[in-house]
């Protein structure tokens, strides 16, 4: 006999993000340069408060924190928000371990198992996970590169409510599509989750990252839906702090607060001095937000041209976040992906990319796309970008054009 | 129309650990100094190469770590079971978010929804939040003061189980009970779950305090069910590092390991600063652990002689981690908690203690019981004690026996 696993963990994927990376590595031990744009983690400088205000930190004994959150780290993010004409008060803040623990605490507090939750797809991988090993169904709406991801009619969305389904969940600006919601598509989703009763899960970690001066709305701006909304937020993408895993809820149901602290409670509490260090990024001057837009703006467009100017490949230009999903013209992303660490190079150097698949829960989908992350400074941008050129041109599974065969 | 909140976080119980710390904060407030007996947040300073190592961490980007964790804390785990003669490869060691990811990870890993895990009684109230929260059903296994806690036979243990018991979860050293299992037990144990096909979670976080010399067994020390125990294991005591959040899972099962990497992945990582820290806090010299042994143990003593001082108390000499749970002559273990905070105080000082139900999952235990961590100085935990004596002599609702009438 032998231990026997559980479904619900044996129906988990592998993170398509970090899957490929032993294959990575070992391209890398055979000296191959390897130019990361599967994975969003920024090479940002973090403001040097971050570790500044963690080595004045001098208690002698590394204590629990209390279970909501550092007061001064809650404080300091109802600060942030009056930034963005949202109004919370210290309930209806709890600090999680990153954006993930967040949502996942979020689909707890909503969703008993084989309830469902409606997310647009593609969407960020891990929604997958968390909902999987809690045995919520994701219940995907189909958007397309060919519209730029945007959400489709009222009707097509209301015919995927069932009585289980419980939340619209979602990011805004959108990982892994870049694409920001417009007010007219936020305002149909909020008519939406009133009518059948409904609650919004926004993963607005990207809130500072909208280029082309296109106007942001949060819904935490929306008063009709404000005991509905649920908030997600990280400093891992706005602050270049990935590995500090500092992330938040906030909703203006206090309900949902009271609720989820005693998740809170259950794992006691988020590290004390990644708190301490995250209460002094919130501190950071708009300055520095402004500059890193400004950054990602830059790199977007490097991005964009480059993939305009690679045959077979469509894609609309991504608005926000830092991410583009592109349709290629290959049989296979996975394997081309696997193609490119095992079998191509420029120069000794190649580029990894995240198949798309595990973005999308509709089987099938998303077979011949890949997720870019644009989160190298521009140069380094520029060369990945001619070497995926090269790579799908040279790739041997190259097909005639991108539109998928289903 | 309000949200609805999921069945599964509606039958979750405040922690009982923390339920009362508002009540406590308000008599604090009126300047009341209250001496904390209700959380094992020990006040034994941690080494200082932990913050030592994260103020000398000096890269420019706080990035994401591995997934399955830093391969240096990795190996600096594996190094630390070698002196308990348990020996673990790299890809047998996942990082966690302290010690309450690492439970709930396992119980994920081997349980779907409705299936059931075995505990001991009184146990870890937070066991209660895991497995409700992803839907695993506790069943106590009662265990009784008189008894020490020791386990009952095997014919009852195994009375218990069902087609759907997956797993004994447990503590050892114990807590709340401060049970260490005779190698007779763990014995028991191992036939129980080998005829059953079970596996064993040992959350041996509180392996260095033993008290009395006794010989501690770790359940990865068996070799017959090497593939069936998963351990367990924080920094947060073992180094007075509670606020680090830094846990650990390491099983010679493969399979396990290679099933929560999906887990790990979907949280994509510890914190990184953390992991740096709890490295460096891996290669404390043992003497430091000796150390904290001799004075916890003094610092037993001092409680069980206070204990047994006060008439009608019920309990035996606690041998392991730093906690206690007695039987008192109350109506009401909670009731009397809140009146200790609101309404009794010698010299303008009084002692808060956990209510013990909360750590029973049979409706009715533990109404007269409560949890003492002895985690405070000698002289402060001798003070607390004289107070809690004079509060049971004062309690207006004191009755003739600890006996519960159940």
């Amino acid at each position: 006999m032998s231990v026997r696993f559980s479904d619900r963990i044996r129906s988990m994927n592998e993170s398509p993000i970090r899957k490929l990376v032993p294959i990575a590595a070992a391209a890398k031990a055979k000296g191959k340069k390897v130019y990361h744009l599967n994975i969003g983690q920024p090479d940002i400088t973090t403001p040097p408060s971050f570790l500044q205000s963690i080595r004045d930190f001098s208690q002698d004994v590394i204590a629990y924190a209390t279970s909501p959150g550092d007061p001064k780290l809650i404080d300091a993010i109802i600060e942030y928000y009056k930034g963005y004409d949202m109004h919370f008060e210290s309930d209806e803040v709890l600090i999680t371990n990153g954006g993930s623990e967040a949502l996942m605490f979020a689909m707890m507090a909503l969703c008993d198992p084989g309830d469902e939750v409606l997310v647009p797809e593609p969407f960020y991988a891990n929604y997958n996970a968390f909902s999987r090993c809690i045995n919520v169904n994701v219940v995907p709406i189909t958007t397309k590169a060919e519209e730029g991801f945007h959400l489709p009619s009222e009707a097509e969305i209301e015919s995927r409510i069932t009585p289980k389904t419980r939340a619209i969940v979602l990011s805004n600006p959108g990982n892994p599509t870049g694409v920001i919601y417009s007010r007219e598509e936020m305002d149909m989703l909020s008519r939406i989750v009133r009518k059948h009763d409904m609650s919004i899960v926004a993963d607005e970690v990207y809130r500072e990252f909208v280029y082309d001066g296109l106007k942001y709305t949060s819904f935490g701006n929306l008063p009709e839906i404000a005991d509905r909304v649920i908030i997600v937020d990280s400093v891992s993408k706005r602050y270049s702090a990935c590995g500090a895993r500092i992330g938040s809820l906030a909703s203006k149901n206090k309900d949902f607060s009271k609720q989820v602290l005693k998740l809170c409670q259950g794992r006691l509490c988020v590290p004390t001095l990644e708190q301490v260090g995250a209460t002094a990024l919130y501190g950071t001057p708009t300055s520095y937000l402004d500059e890193v837009n400004e950054e990602y703006q830059k790199r977007r467009n490097t991005l964009y041209k480059a993939l305009k100017e690679m045959p077979g490949v469509i894609c609309e230009e991504p608005k926000g976040a830092f991410y583009v999903v592109i349709k290629m013209p290959v049989d296979d992303a996975e394997k081309f992906a696997v193609w490119m660490l095992e079998h191509f190079d420029v120069n000794n150097e190649t580029t990894m990319i995240a198949p798309a698949e595990g973005f999308y829960s509709t089987p099938g989908l998303g077979r011949n796309e890949a997720r870019l992350a644009y989160v190298l400074k521009d140069e380094d941008l520029a060369k990945a970008m001619d070497i995926l050129k090269a790579g799908l041109e040279a790739y041997p599974g190259r097909v005639e054009s991108a539109i998928p065969a289903m």
